[in-house]
């Protein structure tokens, strides 16, 4: 495989303009990790100046008039990406509190059930918080296999639902393998059992379609640090449907969640709207990146960024096949292309070590443990030579055995 | 009074420079609202260009090396501010989800008790979260009554307490009148009933000193965007005694607050530190800028802000009396200055339109509902003399019956 076919499939890529449009500082360092933290987009590094300098340094208090809304406009620019209707997204707080608000409302309205279900490749935050739910509420978390390559399956899923089912709780994309549930079908499967189920999309939005709106899915919640460019910490959104948002009441009765806010009413009367699901006062720089980056996501448009996904996905799995594999290294993501988000995960008892020399040869992966080299191919940025290029040094810096060099675990931290 | 005075005391003023730290864009433009959105220190908008550009934008994913740590280096900022030790303050999340946080893990700790007492004048979200709680667990909300210009007193607060309350939270500085709650003895009554107690210090931190320590209280969140100058929907910070935090444990089991946070072990492990108080990825931008600004406060030193607010807020009560008694005005704020913030509440019938009257006069103040103009006199960039011109101002146009101008009321947000 020759170098000259990467730039062939690069010539062709109808986004690759879409690369300008971010800080590219260092144009020698290849960066396989925006799907941990994605670049800084020029419109954001811009933006957030005009915010910071005029809005809070000559406006002050008065720019509150054009921040108060933020949270739901940067929502609504979500929405299409993820076939959610305006008014049915919000952005504010982390994933992680935005998963506890939206699955202990859930719970509230099954009160006669009392199973949670997730899969035990989950992202570790989403099983701890549904354990601190059922531990609190005295459920039981009833955690499923998954394929640690193929991920969840409908089957599984559908095997352990029960008429005491409250909810189910699954990532679309799995954070590791990369690999896509049937949303849709593990929708229906749930529903028929009379359960609600609640997506994580922090590795899907931005990176897949998600058919949230066509399977009639109830909640979801995600990242906007990863494929939306939100920049680091950035606040995560929440998706309740909107003939659900009435009923559903969260847990943290918050004053941006009133009604009228600012009349300062002795009682909480929470707005029948999706700004029910706020709480405090939401980050204002962070909403500011979070609308510039969605908005470049939403202009490429989600089914031209899945298709270059898939392409350069399977153009890493096809070099990995010629030069990785021969070297110990095994993937760990779906071959099915319809089946992947947009990273690839290998294998290698030597991840870690492999990981650090990565590193210091200039290309930037990411490792998950215990035994996995996490590849993302951020579509808006990454071009097909980049991915021959980052391969092309791992095969070399295992070949030369560059890797001893370097510890063989990370340092613990705790 | 002549504004000879007001220089005079702007001269003899041992915190005067700190101004200088201020972008201070429109010199004619008098700032009375220090204390709803503090100003931007130049020191924080030169450093959210450095995190921006260079450690998100060229740094990208390494970056998070210098990053991690952020939570607690800005609590330890704050710590000395409010009477606590390193490791005993965060900053993450909003005021109202650590609230929350911390009253949650206050009911776990007291089970067999059912009352929570808080008062009527207390921010709504405060009586908003409080109220959610209680209704969750079939407790009692038990809201005692507030003197609306002195306060909540420790002997109505004593005499509400009983062997089944669980927790007590108050403002320390009461978001209207600035009254300052008696928060030793309050505690010590608490604990006399077997009670924790939770104090929230929106309002004070940065303005009047806080014995958290002396005192021994349990518990205390706070806001960083008023007197610590962390901008728009800045994280907030909560804390926590050093003794109580390993048997605490606060609902939301998210991955920050695991013990070895990337080993993404199956089991939640709380790590044995205030970080157990963490839930998902805190806001970089916002905690960077709460460190700029809170560093500002630490080096004037509260003891010499403190004494600067009560200068200021006895100048403006001075001036009250002189020239806005006569028009109608009514001081809503206690006259001892031990027993008041860095703000001062006047009330009047036509408080809206004044307050609108007095912006385009180039003075902002803040409104509080239903009749209050509130005015903050932030003890780090304003003088005597805006004080004096504010006020000045304020009475030329009423005076002028320059209001009668603007609507009578608020427009209705729903």
């Amino acid at each position: 495989m020759e170098r000259a076919e990467a730039e062939k499939r690069d010539a062709g890529d109808p986004l690759r303009s879409f690369r300008d449009q971010f800080v590219i500082a260092d144009e020698e360092l290849i960066y396989l990790d925006g799907n941990s933290l994605g670049r800084l987009p020029i419109a954001t590094r811009d933006r957030l100046r005009e915010v910071i300098e005029d809005e809070w340094g000559t406006g002050l208090i008065r720019s509150w008039a054009g921040w108060m809304d933020l949270s739901r406009s940067a929502g609504d620019l979500i929405a299409p990406l993820i076939d959610a209707r305006p008014g049915e997204v919000i952005v504010a707080d982390s994933t992680s509190v935005n998963l506890y608000k939206l699955a202990a409302a859930a719970l509230d309205a099954r009160p006669d059930r009392t199973v949670i279900i997730t899969d035990d490749d989950n992202f570790p935050t989403d099983r701890y918080l549904l354990a601190g739910l059922a531990t609190q509420r005295g459920a039981e978390l009833r955690v499923v296999r998954s394929d640690p390559v193929d991920g969840v399956s409908t089957a599984t899923v559908a095997a352990a639902l029960d008429p005491d089912t409250a909810l189910v709780c699954l990532s679309h994309v799995a954070y590791r393998s990369g690999a896509v549930a049937d949303l849709t079908a593990i929708t229906a499967a749930a529903h028929a059992a009379g359960a609600l189920v609640l997506w994580d999309l922090s590795h899907s939005v931005g990176s897949v379609p998600v058919p949230l709106g066509g399977s009639g899915a109830d909640l979801a919640v995600g990242c906007t640090y990863k494929h939306l460019h939100g920049g680091p910490g950035a606040p995560a959104f929440l998706f309740v449907r909107s003939d659900l948002q009435s009923t559903l009441r969260q847990p943290m009765w918050g004053w941006w969640g009133q009604r009228d806010q600012f009349a300062m009413a002795p009682d909480y009367e929470p707005v029948e709207a999706i700004e029910r699901f706020l709480v405090g006062t939401p980050a204002i720089l962070g909403l500011t990146a979070t609308i510039e980056g969605a908005r470049i996501t939403a202009v490429a448009g989600i089914e031209a960024i899945a298709a270059k996904a898939q392409a350069l996905t399977a153009f890493a799995i096809e070099l990995s096949d010629l030069w990785l594999v021969p070297l110990g290294f095994e993937l760990a993501s779906p071959r099915d292309p319809q089946r992947r988000g947009a990273h690839v995960a290998l294998r290698h008892p030597a991840a870690w070590p492999i990981c650090q020399a990565l590193i210091a040869a200039g290309v930037i992966p990411d490792f998950r443990a215990p035994d996995r080299l996490r590849l993302g191919l951020a579509p808006l940025y990454t071009r097909f030579a980049d991915v021959y290029d980052g391969l092309h040094r791992l095969r070399e810096l295992v070949q030369a055995a560059r890797h001893l060099e370097y510890p063989t675990a990370p340092a613990r931290v705790t």
